[in-house]
């Protein structure tokens, strides 16, 4: 019999090519394979981490999920206060820049990414004409004036149930491209623009490119009738750049 | 004839010695190295930079002050362009963790360091019982339950006119240890420490063994009458630890 453990993660993706664990010698270069070999050692056994998704390179998050599965006979009856020791463990042998949150045991149907109802990142720019010291690793630095009216009026058209194949990046096989955009708010504190995205899912690039379009209708760059049309024909080439991965973050994931 | 030229730096401490210029490969390993490299290539000859203080390795500055002089030839009439000029041309040769953020001309008797009326040091801490991903780098984590009502009883203990000689590392040569705390007040948000000091100057190490000192003080393991007994004997060995240079920042210096 197994015990099924979910885990709440937050890290710092600047020096990580991303959640996915890689072979071999760079595997410590990926989230998963940190967590993998830190859960192994701590544990004593085989680990494999589910994530709630994938987040690229140099991609953030404070609320990242994963669950795992372990055999019961390594859990003692008080489970609870075995997981808190594991956890602390655990963040001991983890670099400083990734860190469990907790640790705690679910229903064995529990899966991070199958399970998940929506899901919360937020996309921070700097439009400041100087570059920042702090927060430099966090915050895309776009030093241009933006509209802010014309953006908040261009994310209202995104929010609802659209189909936003124009807005990711194609994989090989073709999916079902249709998401819920449950909410795309856009506040400011001085030079800094933050975007908090909500929906039932994300494509591929999606809150990258989405982000990237609503800065170029921002700047002026871009039409605000580009979202009808790539709503309408599915282009990926009618909307904006991938903006870099270093301004998102994954805020929360939702069950 | 000679401009005498004032510049407003902020600097992420974490990869740097310090902020003195050190001698041969290592002089990118220090703030005033860089600035001094990026000012030579901008303004095309020799710069030598006076800071307002020295910063040791690892503590950060949002307001580091200095100034240099420069051949008045080489500043045309518009001087105020040209700095804002010079300024953006070195931000964009400097490495992303220091910056400049102002850049003016000032009267010929103006010195970073003898003009200084006061300074604003921030120190923060995190006593959370779990190692945070974000802000590692800026914070002490100090994961200890703290009486904060203890603590801001002995910080108001130091202020005003001492001699702080117990309160700093001593250097060769014996030096007039007066100074006047003007200000040491304890904010606290959720498991977020900060200390903020205000003072017409600070010994070497001052506000780390200040800061050190109050955290004993606040967890219980040193006694609150330890004010009182280290300004009467200047002893060294009667106060806290010296706390890790990244949880300390240079806000601003006053003129």
């Amino acid at each position: 019999m197994q015990y099924n453990i979910k885990i709440t993660i937050s890290y710092d993706g600047t020096r990580y090519l991303g959640w996915q664990r890689l072979g071999g010698r760079d595997r410590v270069r990926s989230i998963q394979g940190c967590l993998e070999a830190a859960l192994e050692q701590v544990i004593g056994c085989r680990i494999r981490i589910v994530g709630s998704g994938r987040t690229d390179a140099g991609v953030h998050a404070k609320g990242q999920v994963a669950n795992f599965r372990v055999p019961s006979a390594l859990l003692r009856c008080n489970s609870k206060e075995q997981l808190r020791q594991w956890m602390h463990a655990c963040n001991e042998i983890l670099p400083e820049d990734i860190k469990i949150s907790s640790m705690v045991q679910v229903a064995s149907d529990f899966h991070s990414r199958y399970s998940a109802k929506k899901k919360t990142y937020v996309y921070q720019v700097d439009t400041g004409d100087k570059a920042r010291v702090f927060g430099r690793k966090y915050r895309l630095w776009y030093p241009k004036p933006l509209d802010m009216e014309r953006m908040r009026r261009a994310a209202r058209k995104l929010e609802g149930i659209h189909d936003f194949s124009a807005f990711c990046t194609r994989s090989e096989e073709r999916e079902d491209c249709e998401r819920t955009l449950y909410e795309l708010r856009i506040d400011t504190d001085g030079s800094l623009v933050s975007f908090t995205l909500t929906a039932d899912g994300f494509l591929y690039n999606m809150v990258r490119i989405l982000v990237g379009t609503l800065l170029e209708i921002g700047e002026g760059t871009r039409g605000e009738e580009t979202m009808q049309k790539a709503f309408q024909t599915g282009d990926r080439q009618l909307v904006g750049k991938t903006v870099a991965g270093k301004g998102l973050c994954l805020e929360q994931v939702y069950y």
